[in-house]
């Protein structure tokens, strides 16, 4: 059972501060990812993986962000997005406040992977790192799943809302995940900032999602988190 | 069941903006009140009224905000805000995103009351409603509660993480509190704004959470969930 | 005589600072109050209140600022309103301003009560006294008016330009007050954030002013006198 | 008399706009200007020529703002100064304010002439005209001021706090300007940009005061009247 | 010969704009590049391929932007960057003042390739297309460049400073490229953000420069100059 | 032969800071200089001055900045134009970064002389030594270009694009200077900030540029470099 901070009462929390805890933080997001998978996807990955690492590190877990930059899925239905600044401030808010209540070490997992979402996280903690002094570790849990075998397609190279995607929210949330599933490719923009990049994804989602399994998936977030421990280990050691 | 954004697929969402729902937002803080609360106590309150109402008037359950602002208990262990200016963005950035998607009518409830934070709620509110001429409703939950009787106690009057709150938090997290409790009381601080507020709040929370119960508390809920649903209906009357 | 800082040389101005002295901040709004009240009703009162309130504790009489942040009467002719992060901004920069200048003790008296308009002067206040550890008090002199029994009226409950506010503005700018009142009504539009708020202060104000006299305001105003006195002096106790 | 928006009421403000009438903004500042001059200097003088210049065109004149932005006066004491940002966001935010209310045409007068100061009046009013289309007259009553003959005085050059300045405020507040005056010079700091401006500053203001009266800050005023009048008929001819 | 914006009049540039050309924008950056590379390294690459591009397409050459954002590099002596929201808000600015000025189409290639400073670029883009309807084409030409078959080597990683980079600045600068080079190799934080991120790179560079050559250089730059025509003539067709 | 920074290698800057150099920091702009000028007019002039006065005192280059802030020319063709604020944070962040590379002393010419631009760019500078306690001279070489004799022309007072500016392009940028050239005469819009500045510039330009040589340029030249090397062994003597 993660320690969750919300669940924490003041009391709690304060002696917890005393042992140096790691506190884990997931960022999601609310984004259309194709026809078969639920909006909060991006959620549902990291806050598994966080929860189980926070376990393994007896860290804390603090309050989950819901909500994400989004460029190229911006127009589909249900993406719910803010702007890259509001997050930049949002996550330096959260880390500089983490510091104030004595927490020096803190790992921030994005489920979503925007090459302008990750910037503007890493963005606030490369300034709370250098104003705090806090070690801090930051990445996507894509960083590491996408190194996974399966990330190799020939026909349909796995990505967002893909075989790998598709089978970790099987393995955490399958009452979400439709039976249905198409597969999508994702057309290249060659380097065009567009109006219209929904155009891009015409299934809305990229790889085949019609192999996937909750075992598949199990089997992908094991990878993930062995990695994870290792560099934890090794990224805190004293 | 309440219908969640976040486990709603794309073609889902874009289903349900069609009939034209509200779209319920909870705000939560993380925030001490005192040592029998948990610090998700502002979460968990929102969440459940929003999911009530969501599922009366067929509405959609947007992701929770799970950070506010806070000044009173900003030193409290545990309280971990953000600025207003970053919660005014988050709030209004969540809203014009809810507006690109279709949606025109909102409830935002936040857990969490306090002033400054309120405020900037209100304000991008007002925004979002100057930009999109979207039909908005903006409340704390306390509004409404701290009508009911039990506010009005001669020798500890009721505030945050007392009667009224910690009976509404037995009724939805019984798990979460404490069954010791003190009676706190709230040291007027004339209007000087200090450094050190929480001098203020010996106890860390004020007024007699000793006789709290979850049925107490259901019935609070069940007074709060009338007049919602009063105000709503009339609110979003064609 | 109160020493207002704008008639000071900075010769003496720099000897006052050294006897350690109270400076106070009247904020003022300029904003529509029915059709009997001045726009700068919220000006004339905080700045009478805080010239004598100088005088009293020999402290220094600050530049007002006539212009706040206005929400439900931002449509009246004649309000004239700042955003709220100028407002914030401003206050800011006058306390840092001061506090560079040896000011460690200061009062800030809003005649404008709107609660983003005084969200945004406190959010200011705390940030100052965070950074810089000076001596804040803050409030709306309406803190204090409306504890008088005045207040309450069960047909015609006073508020916005209504009988507290008219017999105070009698008492300081009689010349500007309009013996034709009518008494009005605010209509409660249930937590919503509209685009017209003017529409629920269909008389512009609301209470009853038909019966405000000078006289009433001098007690008034000497309630609130006597109140901050006793407030300041406990505040600013060595 | 002139119509001062701060008097009127909301009805008479609604009235007084079908006229389409000038409104006269006065800028000031709180600012050092040597041991003879007040704190307010610039604010007295621009707030009596708008008096008169909203007199004679009947106009309406705005609450002033008594806060500019310094630098080389930045740290005599009782200079009071705001940011550069600030003093943009203020101005722009009241002029889209006035322009909301119907006003078309406005006159903004600032008694203090620093170049960030009124780059930032200035920057505010470039970006109103170009959101709105109102008709904006924006300067210092100093563009015209220098333009007297008593500018040129080859001892010592006039300038702040100098022989103007002083008759003008003789004129306008002679009970504030103190009879033993000295005579001052600016040490050029060669485009240095210094952390101690004040040192180029010796006497804290820089010209011969010595010679001034009354009547000669009258024969400026007049001066400066004139010339504005004609700029005022020119500029807003239809 | 290309035709640099800044070489032309306005007369000239009124002209040129009705042929609906294509606007070249290199940004570049002041960035520590090992021992053997200049500081300028970054601007240096894609000034040189826009100037041929812009002749290639009868296009216009905008002036360079040479600062940018720096992470890892940030604490190597020569390194001077800028804030990311600084070079967003430069980078919109200027697509906008050329949308004002009629332009349509612009490519804006950087130099630096560091994941928030490209970010900062394409979020300034995705604003200006969203608010001007332009058509804009964004990449660093190392999204090419890296397309190289050299980019891989077992034992020395190609990256920052190393044989693809040092080769093509050879091919447009060789007075500025040292003979004397070193191997680099790139430490592995393991998503630490890190105060010291220079520690991560004990040669300041990545990769095995030592058999970098000129004729290496141009045909790495022919590679990337072919491949852009290819997409700009797609990109851009009408 | 100027020391550019961008030509330097990483090694080479670090042991150029320990000898304590003044950097020369030149801003241009992208501004509609009359039919005869080139848009970078303004970059030219100060990157020749920078180049002489880096030579002379053994300074550093440092990269120019392209683009400033256009208030009275926006709307000529080609003026490519950056906010205020983008101007401010742009040279705040590059001296500060300066800064922290260990450098001292700095000295920022801009040849763009706009109120506004001049005052952003002062604004930054005087944050800087605020901050850092650096060294820094800031100015447009006009301060000292406009106090030649040929500043007087009583039928067509030399200015923007004028005899004197003419004169210096042409020293330094012969190819670029048309022949033809026409007289043009400031229209004065007394005060009035328009959104069509342009209409009062007819010609585009205003003074006699029919008698502009590179002879003159050479001398005006000489002219301001000595002034500047006299103010600058004063202003940086130890």
């Amino acid at each position: 059972m993660p320690t969750k901070i919300q669940e924490m009462t003041t009391t709690e929390f304060a002696a917890a501060v005393k042992r140096n805890p790691i506190v884990f933080l997931p960022l999601g997001a609310t984004e259309g990812h194709g026809a078969h998978l639920p909006l909060g996807t991006d959620l549902y990955q990291p806050e598994a993986l966080c929860a189980r690492l926070s376990d393994e590190f007896d860290g804390l877990l603090a309050p989950s962000i819901p909500y994400g930059q989004h460029s190229s899925t911006r127009n589909f239905p249900g993406t719910i997005g803010i702007e890259s600044e509001t997050l930049k401030a949002l996550v330096m808010d959260v880390l500089l406040s983490l510091h104030r209540n004595g927490i020096k070490k803190a790992v921030v997992v994005s489920g979503h992977a925007g090459s302008i979402h990750m910037a503007a996280v890493k963005d606030a903690a490369e300034e709370a790192v250098r104003t705090t002094g806090m070690r801090l570790m930051v990445l996507t849990d894509y960083d590491i799943a996408y190194k996974h075998p399966l990330k190799k397609n020939a026909e349909y190279p796995d990505g967002h809302g893909g075989l790998i995607e598709t089978s970790r929210v099987l393995a955490v949330r399958p009452d979400l995940v439709k039976m249905k599933r198409k597969k999508g490719k994702f057309i290249d923009p060659g380097h065009m900032i567009v109006p219209d990049p929904e155009k891009f994804y015409p299934q809305g989602m990229v790889g085949d999602p019609t192999k996937a399994t909750a075992e598949l998936g199990k089997e992908i977030d094991a990878f993930i988190f062995d990695r994870m421990c290792e560099l934890i280990s090794k990224n805190f050691r004293e």
